[in-house]
């Protein structure tokens, strides 16, 4: 939700307007005013008011039958979005190989302030398997790919991934730690930290400029993800994300 | 741009925050701070403090050459919109058949503010055709589609149009009559209105309540849109739009 604390009106509105916006999924496609004032702890007036604004732009729209649902300007951005954030082809084939390879489902991360963001996926063959929507945001005080995205991290990154944790304020001193480890390493692994059950390998891919610029990821059930099998999946996300690197995710580079 | 005079300084910022967004498309995917200060007219504190917040929710992010890009965060907006906005297959299906009998391009508009915007396209076969992408944005003041769309418009919303026109303001009084005879008419017909050499043939698609949901247009060049063409055309469109009405075109309403 917005930083209450922030000391502008107006950046405190921006931020209000896009939370309010952010309410809305594929599981909650339409809402009330009532169900929008309480969820965002806004008042029913603050909550018109920014409502109005975005459907003045085409972002929200009001059904026939008073609920709010997602506009059509949204449609714009989604090109947009599809455009700029397309991965080449070439690092989409890295993914297929690196699938073949482990058998496992593969996904691309980019780090989005305090969260990370998939940004692709290739599934692998196994009927239970882990899916991520393109698009999908995860915290990143969990997983093997919030480490590697953590790698660059200052503190006041660490504070803030912490403090939305449900491990509280001091997590980020863990974080921190485990960050450089994965930076060390070249590689994370988690077991079951955001969602028990579920495991995770990741590996760097970096920029020209030496920077990680993405997580390329394995994820499955953690009974596949045996010492030996994360031994040999670590192995091969290691290269994967050296070969994604010399290809180079420069978002938006293309036409 | 935002409406400067505005009273709330909320409201106001976050119209700038859109606007600034807006700044960005496929041509323009990668902007210099100059350039989002010259163009949306603010001062380069503000379009400063917008873009930190913007990048802040992940819809911006400042590439390592310090050129500002569309974020990862609209990824998660582009899942949203398409499942909100997919057209059922019904729907698709009298579009291609319009297409067939027609062998034009056929769009399905709706209104989003001052302008329409693309929810669905099928594509003509003729090598020469009108191509609209699925969310590209159109102003109200030209075109057949406009027309149609504004068949339900009240005064202000004229007067923005207009002002939004290259004809100014008296523009209104012209938009009223032609909204008016497309609403009489049951159709609307443009040749070379926004796009010199590009003709047009739109009938409404009605919610429940009859008011006009949608616009259903064919498109192409004003060679083919003889006055014997267009005769057919017109019967085919207002046919596909009765056929798309009973349907019903209700957004989100899909899981």
């Amino acid at each position: 939700m917005a930083t209450e604390s922030d000391a502008d009106p107006g950046v405190r509105s921006v931020l209000r307007a896009l939370d309010l916006l952010a309410l809305f999924d594929e599981h909650n496609q339409r809402r009330t005013i009532r169900e929008l004032t309480d969820a965002s702890g806004l008042a029913k007036t603050t909550v018109l008011r920014l409502v109005g604004t975005l459907e003045h732009r085409g972002l929200l729209w009001t059904r026939p039958d008073g609920r709010i649902a997602v506009g059509p300007g949204l449609l714009r951005w989604a090109g947009l979005a599809r455009t700029a954030w397309r991965v080449p082809e070439a690092i989409r084939q890295v993914m297929r190989e690196l699938v073949a390879e482990t058998a496992e489902t593969a996904h691309l991360y980019v780090r989005s302030d305090a969260a990370r963001v998939c940004v692709a996926q290739e599934e692998g063959p196994h009927a239970l398997r882990h899916i991520v929507n393109v698009g999908d945001e995860f915290p990143l005080w969990a997983g093997a790919a919030a480490k590697v995205l953590l790698a660059d991290g200052d503190d006041a990154l660490f504070r803030r991934v912490a403090a939305a944790s449900p491990h509280g304020a001091r997590h980020a001193e863990t974080l921190r730690e485990q960050a450089g480890r994965a930076r060390g390493d070249g590689h994370a692994v988690s077991h079951g930290e955001r969602e028990t059950g579920v495991s995770g390998v990741a590996a760097p891919v970096f920029d020209s400029g030496g920077r990680v610029q993405a997580a390329i990821a394995l994820g499955g059930p953690t009974a596949r993800f045996t010492p030996e099998a994360v031994t040999e999946f670590t192995a091969a996300t290691v290269r994967a994300g050296r070969r994604i690197s010399d290809i180079g995710l420069d978002h938006g580079e293309r036409p």
